[in-house]
């Protein structure tokens, strides 16, 4: 089953809320990272896997794509997007990633923030990607790193960081990390559900499909991050992230 | 200053009791997986970086390869091996990769088995793979994974693998990931030293100098380990090594 877990409003209501303060981890390590990766894009067509509320997309259109596309699960999402972030170069489709069927549409970039952990069928995604990408086209992704969402959550209150008796974290935990699959927790809501892969199954599914790895990323915070949210420091200590550049060979 | 620990003499003794014993974590992780890697030898020729006391190389040879060359920094090691694993078309020389030169002599392929780890500049060894190989040829090597590298041992005595009351195998600990460089630790002796590198170091300095990504594997036990070493059962829990394929690109 597709997971739709933005259109729950407990969930939707806690997420935007957080990410509208401009203060989350997102702005410092992932989205620093991901763009640093997605080169000039005058003139280029852009597609957006799990694009959320459009602040990638809009990006992608502000910097002179000449067309972006934006598809999302969440309609809350997609509502969201058309409301804050439209563009005469942007449509937004409401859709599962999985379901995507753009009339043999191809791109020059595809890009995706923080949303193929959510998509079960990994394989088949990047699959999907193969064929929506025109030849030496880019897919540039980040997603959650296989190290941050190795360990099953036994209980719904235990944490990968382990700590002393004072709260101080003591190191960060590993465990099942070949046992891929589902990994649900809490947050903000309870049975938030993400997908684990190993290393090699997210590299190795890009070149068995034809994708030639370019760049790897696990990003630690910016210099503004770490004085606006000192604990972005452990990013050093563990990646939660990891960004991925691969390139459609011909 | 280039680490030669393999002529440590209760290191050396050490270290080659416990793998003639055929039963180490080498002969049923590392080696399969890095064995799965080289393909069809027959008239390639090799260049075995690290090569110990053989036993990767003599199988090169047994297996096609038109010839051979290992290299050692441990003058123990190559003895061992020029006793151990000679071969016709086998050509041991003592010397540190680093100080590699072989006369503008390319190969095929280029191997190494757990030896890149101990190698402190790890961008010049890279820069003279891509040198020491022809236009196509594979390096193919395996290293200790960035999970098992990372956290710095506190005290001598202190384990990655975080323990219960009764010794149970709890989580494996990660911590000090972007802190790259020096690892000492007791293995036989003590201050045996290591260089940790993310993930994103390894891949990346092997694209940049003009290396195409082919496979990555975190090898698990082969099921005959399996059942000879039980413990191996913790492979799955957290990989110990990662094995990378790459070809030079034209």
């Amino acid at each position: 089953m597709k997971q739709n877990i933005y259109d729950n409003p407990v969930f939707f209501e806690g997420y935007t809320s957080k990410r509208e303060t401009g203060l989350t981890i997102n702005d410092f390590v992932e989205q620093p990272s991901i763009k640093s990766l997605i080169p000039n894009l005058e003139g280029k067509t852009v597609l957006d896997l799990g694009c959320g509320a459009g602040g990638l997309t809009k990006y992608c259109a502000d910097n002179g794509a000449s067309k972006v596309v934006g598809i999302d699960i969440s309609s809350n999402m997609i509502n969201k997007a058309k409301h804050d972030n439209s563009h005469e170069k942007i449509e937004y489709i409401c859709t599962a990633i999985e379901d995507l069927n753009l009339n043999e549409q191809t791109f020059d970039i595809i890009i995706s923030s923080l949303a193929v952990h959510y998509v079960e069928d990994y394989p088949k995604l990047v699959e999907n990607v193969r064929n929506l990408l025109k030849g030496n086209g880019l897919f540039i992704f980040s997603t959650e790193h296989p190290i941050s969402t190795a360990r099953r959550q036994l209980t719904r209150t235990s944490k990968n960081w382990i700590t002393d008796d004072e709260g101080n974290r003591l190191h960060w935990a590993i465990d099942h990390y070949h046992e891929e699959g589902k990994r649900a927790f809490h947050w903000l809501v309870d049975g938030v559900v993400m997908y684990h892969r190993s290393l090699s199954t997210l590299i190795n599914t890009l070149i068995e499909n034809g994708l030639v790895l370019e760049k790897v990323l696990e990003p630690q915070s910016t210099p503004e991050g770490l004085e606006k949210i000192p604990k972005l420091i452990n990013e050093q200590r563990r990646p939660s992230f990891i960004v991925i550049k691969s390139r459609k060979s011909n």
